[in-house]
């Protein structure tokens, strides 16, 4: 499959390792973020401090990683002025580690709400719903990133196409959150605190779709944001 | 001022036309979403349907600029090979849209919860900190624009300064919905909405900072993300 993107097929040895360094990077960064969530969704249902704190600061790794990637990128635009499928990858890169980033962003807000609940006397343990959503959410980053490893298109279309059942179980707990607090008001403010836990996952699906979205521009060429799932079908078939 | 990004100096007229063509459309589409943002909190405020209701739909028009703006991009890279300054615009703009995409997301997101507030039959007219801060980020976004059509750091800096004031104002809004709930309990699932639509306007602060952010890279050619104040000031008086 890697072949697809013909990583080595430049005349300059040099330049094929700066293509290889970079999505190697991106790689690096994806599994970066991809523990981030894991671990921001534990400490938040297992109400452990520590594991929270580190969650949150590891938004500075992040950060540094999206910086330095950015700066690579510009260099090979500069010095290689790459075409064709190179560019492509250019351009999904700096297009893709914007969201990774806020992923990440979106992971250190579990962490930090983490450390409010425990703060407040409150744990999140008793929101299975949330386990569930934090879950699901979990297992499709960790698919859209092998699919990004793998440029497979297939996977990516399908990770697009179950991200309505994301915003679905987000709807759910919503509206269970609302009963919860009109049946107990004293439970309000907790219960505002993991509806913001829920909308993070549930942006955190939403950028996880975007760089889905990113695999099939990379692999096929064509810009498929904002269109729907039949025509990003037949794009991957053509 | 404008001169600082040198869009003339090209021996190709072509290509000077080119830059310039691309610009304008990132201001154009500045320019929809700034309406987008105003009009979506006047619908909310006003309780104005049919204005929410176009305040969703521009969304589609938002979401064609992107495409066409990262497509023009995308060609000017290939064709062109720019270099130092006009390569910085070129990813100042990619980055850029991205951001006016998600602040049209959020305008779009203004207007679903006045129209949804309209058939719970309530309005959001009472809640003069939600028209406070509205008019807040409304503001911020139209000086963002414009230091970003003059390519003025100084006032770019002084947004990302006070994004802070933003934060403030959006923790306020939650503490004094978390008081109306417990007071009132019939008013959880209004309060709720108004509490979403309080995190759009702070998201739209988040991204407004983003841009301004991206401002300083293309006129100083530093990357000044997550980076403190004081280098920020730095940057900008070297």
């Amino acid at each position: 499959m890697e072949n697809d993107l013909n990583l080595s097929h430049h005349i300059s040895k040099r330049f094929n390792e700066e293509l290889e360094e970079v999505r190697n990077q991106v790689l690096k960064m994806g599994g970066v973020v991809e523990q981030q969530v894991r671990e921001g969704l534990k400490s938040l249902l297992d109400a452990d401090q520590g594991l929270a704190q580190r969650v949150v600061d590891t938004d500075i790794e992040v950060n540094t990683l999206e910086v330095e990637i950015d700066e690579n990128c510009t260099k090979i635009l500069a010095r290689r002025q790459p075409a064709a499928s190179d560019l492509r990858l250019m351009i999904s890169i700096i297009k893709t580690i914007t969201d990774l980033e806020r992923i990440g962003d979106e992971a250190a807000k579990l962490g930090k709400n983490a450390l409010k609940l425990h703060d407040d006397g409150k744990i999140a343990r008793q929101f299975i719903e949330l386990r569930h959503l934090g879950e699901h959410v979990s297992a499709t980053l960790n698919k859209a990133l092998t699919a990004y490893a793998r440029l497979d298109v297939n996977e990516a279309l399908e990770i697009i196409q179950n991200d309505r059942f994301i915003d679905e179980e987000f709807d759910n707990i919503s509206r269970l959150l609302i009963t919860k607090m009109m049946e107990d008001p004293r439970e309000i403010k907790s219960a505002l605190r993991i509806s913001w836990c829920a909308r993070a996952l549930e942006r955190i699906g939403d950028h996880t779709k975007n760089i889905c979205e990113y695999i099939v521009y990379l692999v096929k060429g064509k810009d498929v944001r904002h269109t729907s799932i039949e025509e990003i079908k037949q794009t991957i078939t053509e």
